[in-house]
């Protein structure tokens, strides 16, 4: 059994005691939060785990072999080294840490122990991301763009801006769904409320290939919306994650290109570009929820000594992104190179 | 009577035509294409209307006195100086010219001349796009972001990008409906046929104010999107030209500012930002055909000497915006100044 | 050539005479009106067609082969016969008649002189329709149910009620998309207009088999729902016609009976019904101009004696039904046979 | 303090017991189900709760002044006659009995007692449906239709039709938006699981005025649909209850009648009926658990000696629509007059 300590028990700290008390191999063995009072639901439903509000007894405690932390984001990085330095596999809310350099050290960290390092990225374990992966991987064809937008009214952050409260979601499931990694990144934004960070943004994310990724975030919205364009020579998807059924629709649908047949003037350009509209298909998908399975996947790794599909790799990935765009959005969209902010992955 | 020639009788021409045969005080004197067989039509339908081919003999007919250009834009400027030059009024199709400098040009002819110049910026003619600057004016409070989706499968054009084939339409309605301009833009894109214009662009506009405008424009995605997002501190807008009725949805939402209330950490920050969610309206549209509205009004600019609302300099204000978006896309969102690219208006 | 002549020229006459100058192998040689005024832009546009409003005329003109009929309901039987029985062939507007015998008397004329007798059940040649009917033949399982809502604001009719107008639609698209008739109908209704037909309705229609059918039909609904369920043992449909594409939708959904497990109590019972959730699929449709496709089919069937998909045995089933319907209406629901009111077909 | 006793720890008393446990003025005192182990929970959460399976114990309990009932149907009258026998007040699930009968003798045996006996119409106490009510008893103008759809693939009961299970949700509410109760009922249906209660069913119901009403439910359809439509003469609503906000728009729509000028012909009808097109307006509704406002106004009727919204009358009047539609339902829509089920209320 793997015994496991919940660090943090405000908003998320509770899904993820009840999840991890039903993970088969996993022994819930404590749960930690600064303000103590806050634990007693937990003796009160799970008696035979045990509270604390002191970081060091998890630590120095030999039955405790990992740790998921669920703290505000400016102690992720101190409290996942701490761990891991205790020789603990950590799981971690996103986005991983505060800065690319903190998350470039827990990542060299985790490998030079041996340890498993997992980021909360929850969307990549929901069975639509998970089916836009499996699409983009077989049949989508060429990637041409991914295009997102997460927009709705509230929750203003006061510490960070809504890139990294909302555009970590989109970056993240992207970071899984599509296999290239971009290489710079514009961002605009602005703020309506004086001296706070930007609440609304937008972000263009540039790569070696022929493709452009491109992501609008908004808490002064007056309508929610949750929608992704995928579009691929093959096919397109759109994903609505506000749809309560068929989230995931692929269109067999694009342009045909005859290369071989250009030549001067409109009538030929016109002959070249061709549309296809075929079929539309929603794919039936599972509805397990997401947490559970990412928990099973974060035990096994530990078990089998493997990789989690989002490892501190990956919550690099999505870190280096937001910092470049941060520094981007301070400059009026002015690009960014995100080889000038990566140093280890 | 107002006598007017229709230049150009494609695609859109033919809608002049039917559209000036029903507006009061103007006769429908000429029609003039280079092809002169597709005229046949005009013929047989309106039989006291002389067609041509040749485009002196309208501009040295002295009962003509006013023309509507409808030919491919690379032709605007030459056709509407021409005319100007001869004396006539001008209406041109969107965008009104193929450059800033063009479009400067234009105006300063029309205006040396004391001649109505108006553009086609259909849109603003609609019920929905005069209720929308209706409601900016009154009760939208102070403007905090414009946002619009304009996203289809197809056509693509060889001679412009996507900006000024679909952006065009965005910064026209957001020329009329907003009343600040904007001094900057950022556009980023792509192009997937190789050789060819981009497909896709993002434009962001940066106002002196506390405004921020974005605009998305597809040729390729696999669902049509014709949405604005239009946020003020009262209230926010929902234009979403798709829907058969309700276009224009007015949300009593919004964030509160309690400004002096400021002062170190969240708890206080949480107090400072609240929010308003109250009703949602969606007033009853003038459902008038725009382009019948838009020629009448252009009639009586002529007869009164009075100003269109989407004249010459309305033409230029947009022009100059695609043009200076175009240079920042060729260099991924660099920030283009607009003042750099002013002229006269 | 076939000599085909448009009688009536009013709302829907332009569309026919519009659509058979086009169709190849006919001639459209007139169009008879009894207000001769409105034919004046038949002249203008098709300079070879004959104009009248004697439809003497058209009976003994021997070029004449074919009298397509676009008049008021009322006159239908009348027009039709006269037609028959002067051996043209006829093309009616729904409903073909006003009562099943009148209906029957034109089927028996028909046959009985070897004429194509057409209603013109314009939705059966939609792509949408078509598909529908390829479902239910393939891949539906047994027919379940078959549930359709029309309702809108407007426009009431004086002298027939909801049913003839808009039930009329559903019913001639359930004839063609289902092979089982209808045994017994079974409607209620309500008008809101003093000394007015019912402007709400509801039909039942029973059928021998383990199927139900159910149409409401409103004028006076605040939106407009054009909707149809077809539920079958192995996939359901929703055809929507409002959608711009994705008009019908088919769902790899429903229930799993295992028969021999029955036993008494619940639990046997949730075992016995089980719930199949699968994919979801949008198939592209043909956009053809479904009175262009059918007009053809008319000429065809013309040239070769042959029998199109909406006959007037099809016009009489429906016709059949409204009747019935109209009785059950006035008794507040009481189930009328079908076979109390068939003769012929 | 009133005391509760929760009776059934099914599917629904875990949300009674929580809502009871927050009612001001209420002390939970007891839950009670005949499998005592499902009990455990609330032991765990609720240590101060009893806990029984012995129903004469909660009878008997001279602490305990109101029962809950959240059990089967068919034992509803037994248990709640029992409670009110012993005094106590009762809130019994929908539909409060299984018959007509039933119902009117825990009617007349509350009213003989002076016990407030409520009955479990949820919906009448959310936002959405309180909101409906205002809107009829000011603005709406006179009633003309209800219309509800109400469908869904599963969950097929073994006992009761689909009737029981979801049109008795409609008929609670309607009872309580329209002021005028029907006075006879048709309903048509069919079963598609041999020997099984019937799985789709439309009713329509009757009224003294000029006013209709129909339900449709289903247990087999490929989608989710819940809305309701109702016109008046002045405003027209669409109640959608799966929209995330905006469950309630108002459309000020409808015909306007010239009853004076009539006269023969169709002209004159024309001129005769009118069509309004106004605003549509989205109320911000009330987003409090409906189940919590309930519950406190259960208490507040056994404190104030009043009663509730949804007392024993007009759970009466719901189930006597439900026996009524169950016995047209086997005769193909005979109608049933209520009044001939009708006794008491």
């Amino acid at each position: 059994m793997i015994g496991v300590a919940v660090i943090g028990y405000g908003y998320w700290g509770p899904n993820l005691v009840r999840n991890f008390a039903e993970v088969p191999g996993v022994r819930l063995a404590a749960v930690c939060d600064l303000n103590k009072e806050r634990l007693a639901p937990v003796k009160a439903r799970y008696p035979s785990v045990a509270i604390t509000d002191n970081y060091d007894e998890i630590l120095s405690d030999p039955s405790i072999s990992a740790v998921a932390i669920a703290t505000p984001v400016s102690s992720h990085f101190k409290l996942a080294m701490a761990a891991l330095m205790a020789g603990k596999h950590v799981f971690v809310e996103k986005p991983i840490a505060s800065s690319a350099e903190e998350a470039e050290r827990l990542v060299e960290e985790a490998a030079r122990r041996g340890l498993v390092l997992a980021v909360d990225h929850t969307f990549v374990h929901t069975g639509a991301v998970r089916k836009m992966r499996e699409l983009v991987d077989n049949g989508l064809g060429e990637m041409y763009y991914y295009d997102s937008v997460r927009v709705n009214l509230g929750l203003f952050q006061h510490d960070v801006s809504v890139i990294w409260d909302l555009a970590v979601h989109d970056l993240s499931i992207m970071d899984y769904v599509i296999q290239h990694k971009p290489v710079a990144v514009s961002a605009t934004g602005i703020s309506h409320v004086p001296g706070e960070p930007e609440n609304i943004a937008y972000l263009t994310l540039f790569f070696e290939t022929n493709l452009i990724a491109h992501i609008h975030v908004n808490w002064l919205a007056p309508v929610k919306v949750r929608r992704t364009l995928v579009g691929g020579s093959n096919k397109m998807i759109v994903y609505d994650d506000l749809e309560p059924s068929e989230k995931i629709k692929v269109y067999d649908k694009g342009i045909t290109l005859n290369g071989d047949q250009k030549a001067n003037g409109e009538k030929v350009y016109q002959a070249l570009v061709g549309y296809r509209s075929g079929d539309m298909w929603a794919p039936h998908l599972d509805v397990k929820e997401a947490l559970s399975t990412e928990l099973r996947e974060f035990a096994q790794c530990i078990e089998q000594s493997s990789t989690p599909i989002a490892d501190g790799r990956a919550g690099l990935r999505v870190v280096r992104i937001l910092e470049a765009a941060t520094q981007s959005l301070a400059q009026r969209g002015r690009v960014i190179e995100l080889e000038k902010i990566r140093r280890v992955a």
